[in-house]
This record gives C-alpha cells, structure tokens and sequence, in this order.
C-alpha cells in the first residue's frame, strides 16, 4: 500500500496532461486543475503557438506511455531546414543522416488526445480551476472555480502551469527561492501560408522553412491541412522592428523586400499581421523546483525560448525522468522529489542557453558559408566517428539517451576544435583532404 | 494648477515615509498604504535590522527637507572599522579622511520621526492596509483593511514596499518586466553586547567593529543606550554554517573560539541566538520601473544585500533625484517617470555589485596585508590629488555629488592599476617613494 495516493496537478497543458498520464498507470488518485476551458469542447489559442517541433526526447516519453504511434500518425516529418534567401532561392540542409527528423505536430491536437487518453486511465480534469496559492506546509491548493474558493489537500502537488506558473508564484514567496524572468529582445507573431486552390501545399511539407535576416527571421512549419504556420521573429523596438511595421504599407513592403517568395503566398498578410497578437519570449529560471511535497516541472521550472525546438521535449523528458525515479525508489517521493530536481536542474539551465545560442544560429549562421562548412566536416567526422563526434544538433534532438547538459559541454568542446579548423588558410578548398583521425583526438 | 494631486505610496518604511514628506511639501495630497501595524504605537520588529549606517548621500537626502540635524543629533558617528582578530587584538582603520564618517542610526527611531514629520505636512498614513494588486491602466490600487477589500483611484501611484514588494508583484504578471531574486549562501542573524554595569560602551562606540574570519564575519554597530548590535553573518549551509551551530554547546564553542573578545562581553548569547531569527539575504533587480503612472522606488526596485551600508542610502538618494527632476520637469510625471527609471537604473545595478563585492572585503579583505598597503597608498595618492584619486569606499559614502555608477567604473580603474602596483617585487617596502605622478597619469 503506497503512502501517497492523492496527487494534483495544477495545468493541464502538454505537460501536465502527459504527466497525469504517468502517475495514473502506477496507480495514483490524479486530478488536474486547469483555469481554462476544456479545449476539446471550446476553442481556445491562449497566445501559444500552434505548432510545434516533437523529436526524440518527446518521443520517448510518449512511447513509455505507449502513444508515440497515435501521435506520429499525425505528424508531418521535417528531415531539415529549408532556407530561403533574400531573392527567393533556396537551400535544404538535413538535420542529422537518413531517418533523423522532427515532426511538425498541432499543440491542441496533441493536447486533446493526452487530455482524453489520460481519462481513460481515471485522471479527473477540472476545467476554469485557478489555483491562487499553496500552503506547502500543509500540502494544500486554495482554488478558485467562478466565485467560489476552496482549500484542498493532497500527498503531493505538482505544478506544471507553464511559463507564468501561480505554483512557482507561491514559492517565490518562500524563503531564499532563487527567480528570475528574462525577456529577449524580439517579439514573434504568427502569419498563415494557405494550401494551394487545389488544397496542395504551397511550399516543400517535410522541411522547416527559414528566412534568415540576421537579425530576425521569418520560419514556417507544416500544418496536416496542408497550410503553414508562419512565425515571424523581429525586435519589439528599433529600426528594423514590430514597432516600425505600423501600417499596412510598411507591413507590405517589409515582407515584399524581405521575404519574397513567401510573400506572394500569404493573401491574409495584412489581416493576419493585423489580428494576431505581438508576443514576448521569456526564459524562467528558478531554484529549488521542490517546497516539501510540491514540484515544478516543464516550463513552470524552466521555460525556454523556442530556438531549439525543445520546450515541449524537455517538459515530456521531465516526465519519463520522475518516472524512472519513482521506480528507482519505490515512489518514496520524499526521497525522489529532491533527487528529481538535483539531477534535472543542469539539464534545464543547459537547455535554456542552448535555446538561446540557437536563435542566433537559425537568423544568421544558417546563411553562412563557414557555419555550412563546419556543418559539412561534422557531417564527414560523424560518418567516420558515429559515436565520438556526434554534432551538437544531433545530440540535442536525436539522441535522448544524451543529457541536456552533457549535449553542451560536448557542444563547446567541438565548437573549440572547429574554430581552430576553420581559421586555418585554405580551409574551403582543403577541407576534403583534413586528417578526421588527429582531430577526433583532439575532444 | 498640477493636473497630478492625489498620489499613493504604497509602504510606510524609510523611503516610503521620507518620500511623503518630499511629495506633501511639492503640495500633492499624499495617502501612505502600510499593511503593519503603526509602530509608533506597537512594538514591530518586522525582521528587519535594529540599526543602519546613515551616510552623506542618505544626509544630503534628508537635508534637502530640512531633517539631517534632527537626525544626526541621534546618531553615533562612526570613524572607522576596528577589525579584531582570532586574539582579540583590534586594528582601527578609518574610512576616509578627519571629518568623513558614517552614523549608526535606528531604524524604528528613524523610521517614527519620518511618519511624525510626514504627518505634519498633511501626509494621510493608513496602517493595516495590504496592497492586493494594481490595475496599471485605470491607476488603482486595490486594498485590502480586515475583511474589507476596495479599490482606490490616484493620479500617481508609487510603491516603496520593500524587496518584496507587492507593487512590484503586480508588475510582474505585465508582458517584458524583466525580474531577478537571489539570494547569498549567507544568512545573519542578530544578538547584542550590553552595556557595562555603570551603563557604558563595552567597546570603543565610534567604530563599525568587525571580526572578519574569510568565509563569515561578525560585526557590531553601537545603539544611543550604549549598547551594540551584533550581526553574524554565515553560511545556512556547509561545514560552517548556521546548520552546524545547533546545539547550546555548539554555539558557545564557535564563539569562544573564533570572537574571543566578544564572547566575554556576550551574556545573552544563547539565548538571542535561539530567539532571534536567521534572515537571508537578497539582491532584487528589475526593469521596467514604471508602468503608466505606477512607480517603484527604494529596495522595491533595487533591493541589495547591507554590506556598503547603501540600501537606506540609496532608496533616500532615489527621493531626492525624483525631487530634483520633478523640479525640472515642472512636475510633469509623464515625462519625470521614464527618465527617473533610466537615469537611476545604471545607478542601482552598480551599488547592487558593489554591495555584493564589499562582503568579500569586509569578512576578508580588510584582514590582509595587501589590501591595508592598498588603503595606504591609496591615501596618499587621494591626500596629493584630492580630486583625481578619490577611495572606491570615500566616493560611494561621502560623494553624494558621485553616482554609483561612475564610483562603480572609477574604482575598477583604480584596482586595476593598483593591482599593478601591488605585485611589484618589494613593493611592501618600497611604497612610499613611489612616483604618485606616474600612478595618477594612468587613470
């Protein structure tokens, strides 16, 4: 007979609902709190974006709970980056070798079948809930459902609220809770590419689309409707920025310059421009995640920019990682809760700088010759040497079996050794002849 | 006639309470919101430190409203640091030169002339009144006396509440308020030295006294009854640390051992030990601090931990910038508020790191040869260029003409030259001839 039985989970976003999932199977009393409607019978956007990358870490916790198949029948495969040039031209550089992809895949989509997959294991979900504090000593949520507000307790309490967390509110509170909220300089907003009259898509589906500018950049990912959700990426101020683009005739002929060839396949530009909201990216970072027997997890910990494609990842891998420990230690979660965040917080801390280096990577160096030169020593280097040069991307998306935090360490240890190589005289037209063995004993 | 007139201060502390009476005088109508009791009529200690080290900029602040010889006539000036070793033997080193000194104040005393002065001029004080939120856009407060929860309206709205500050709070649900909380790994914890049988100082009571042992210090400021407030401040956690001080015993040995003297002048120690709290200590660093009409001001917006003695001093020099650009700005808030926030930040970033870098030299520092050969030469190098080379510690404390800012840049200037000077081979000996001509044509 298990000590705790009772658990909450307060959001019943990704995480939260795949969570639920999770501790349902090993046989836990589950109800989710979320302060939103039910979006299976609402619609709902929130402000999130509508589609986002699932790759190998994802994955992985799905399979555990035996949904990866559901989910990838209804995820459009991305095998690279389609990179689009000022002119319209362009260039498809792979992400890893033959059968490495991510998937384009709908938020809701993927939301609703964790919503209604979790039900099935007897997870109760309590829509228009707003958790307003925690007592942690006594393990209670006070809730609010409209006008009515209510104590209830429970063995433990699991915040997976997201981004702006009241869970993580309560604790900041609490002494000595380390908090802090970041904002990048740039904005985003989302704009639609529709399919074609014939309802084709307009552009190559199985590709992640980018307009690198420098200093922001226009991406868009497959819909199953066979339209693209376009993101454009630009400075709130400043003199190429959100601000700038006041008026129709700015916003035209910003993307006209810019974007060419994707303007021409945006009839909505304006209306879209004009009716999405401008938003923010944060990056939270906090410690500790755990006060008695409440936890953060997924971004309510640790929300990341969306660069690397890796929010939803890490927020799945927090799951399948609190579960392996609850089996390591027969669910004593006063023992597994400390040991959870203890192991997860370099992973988190490294996943949010990797994020943010990435921004950089995707608006600027995807365009460069020397970024595509490194990419092409790397890909000969990993061919020779699959399990000892293993190129940061790779690392990141495909391998689920490498740590966050390692991925970085590893990631800075090869940029060394390349920036050496890349600085040598005649590099470009020497690179073929490089002797793969003496740099492979460099790491 | 002003089209500002009712403004709110939410926060009767220090700055809350000076920042009244500098706002009552410009003729606004001023309602202070203090959610504590009123501590003219209770005893509150709130947690918060006895005593404070009032210094030029915190004067000038208070001259400039006609209160600085009020209050020095209640200070105790303090010369110097008298730094005692493992032995008990003490070494007095002044802070700058005759004439420049700190004054150990009370807080509560201080804090009580502030409200009485405020009232005089008109200012409305409401205690027991707890800021809930903040509506930005409609500038009102709701707050909440007892059961009672209403909402206020007001032209301007500023809340000097403190690091943890329920202004601030609201704030940081708005979109891109960047917001950071840390803590040290140190704690403190206060515990006092009596006065002798006859009533005396049973230590020199111009001096800040410091027992600094590398990892953890304690310190001591004299109170108007002859007494001494004493500050341990040490790890929560580690080998040395409050964590291990956890028996009578314990607590007995490490004093004994490591502040001999002042162990024998410490008669209450075990009980002030168990009854007083150990406090953490925070660095609050934020931006924006306006939203609309709503403002923060004090540890509100820059919270710091105590080790320059600057926090009061810094939240009364942010009264008297306000002051001064209202004046400039024909009390045009629209226009004071952003340039308040930006000419000030720069300002409060540079006493937060020169805060944290001053503990290091306090519990460190001010015991090693180096830096004393440092403070020697440095004060001949100020005594034959007073105005080229002024002391890091003089321009933060007694240049209220210096901003933190430019002290923060001129004294990393400075340490680097001495840094310099300081590894040439003889130097200890050599010192006084060298070339100050030379030295000060580095700068």
């Amino acid at each position: 007979m298990k000590e705790t039985k009772n658990i909450a989970i307060v959001g019943a976003g990704l995480v939260g609902s795949l969570l639920s999932i999770y501790l349902a199977k090993r046989g836990y009393s589950v109800s989710v709190y979320e302060r939103r409607l039910d979006m299976r019978k609402h619609n709902i956007h929130g402000g999130r974006s509508i589609n986002l990358a699932l790759s190998n870490r994802g994955i992985r916790a799905l399979e555990k709970v035996g949904l990866a198949d559901v989910l990838k029948a209804n995820a459009i495969p991305m095998h690279g980056r389609m990179v689009h040039d000022e002119n319209g031209n362009t260039n498809f550089q792979p992400y890893g070798k033959e059968g490495e992809y991510i998937n384009s895949v709908s938020r809701g989509g993927l939301n609703m079948v964790l919503m209604t997959e979790a039900e099935k294991f007897g997870v109760e979900f309590y829509f228009e809930h707003r958790c307003l504090g925690i007592d942690f000593k006594e393990n209670e949520i006070t809730l609010q459902e409209y006008e009515a507000v209510k104590r209830k307790k429970f063995d433990v309490i699991i915040g997976s609220d997201g981004a702006f967390s009241a869970v993580r509110g309560a604790m900041q509170t609490t002494d000595r809770f380390e908090f802090s909220q970041s904002y990048i300089e740039h904005g985003y907003k989302e704009l639609r590419i529709p399919a074609s009259d014939t309802g084709e898509f307009l552009m190559e589906p199985h590709a992640l689309h980018i307009w690198p500018r420098e200093s922001y950049m226009l991406i868009a990912l497959p819909n199953p409707d066979n339209t693209f959700t376009c993101t454009l990426f630009l400075p709130f101020e400043g003199p190429v920025s959100f601000s700038q683009l006041n008026s129709e005739e700015t916003i035209k002929n910003f993307f006209e310059k810019n974007f060419p060839d994707a303007f021409t396949k945006m009839p909505t530009l304006l209306e879209d421009f004009r009716d999405n909201a401008t938003s923010s990216l944060v990056t939270i970072r906090c410690y500790p995640w755990v006060r008695n027997k409440t936890l953060l997890i997924g971004d309510a910990a640790h929300g990341i920019v969306p660069f690397y494609g890796q929010g939803m990842n890490a927020g799945f891998e927090d799951c399948r990682v609190l579960d392996e420990l609850l089996d390591e230690h027969q669910d004593k979660w006063k023992k597994v809760l400390p040991v959870f965040q203890e192991q997860r917080k370099p992973d988190a801390d490294a996943i949010a700088q990797l994020a943010l280096d990435n921004f950089i990577e995707m608006r600027d160096k995807v365009a460069d010759e020397d970024f595509l030169l490194q990419k092409k020593i790397e890909a000969r280097l990993h061919e020779k040497y699959p399990d000892r040069w293993i190129p940061l991307y790779t690392q990141v998306t495909f391998r689920d079996d490498i740590r966050y935090s390692e991925a970085l360490a590893a990631g800075k240890k090869q940029q060394r050794i390349m920036d050496e190589l890349l600085s040598r005289p005649g590099i470009k037209t020497s690179w073929k002849s490089l002797n793969l063995e003496e740099i492979i004993n460099k790491l």
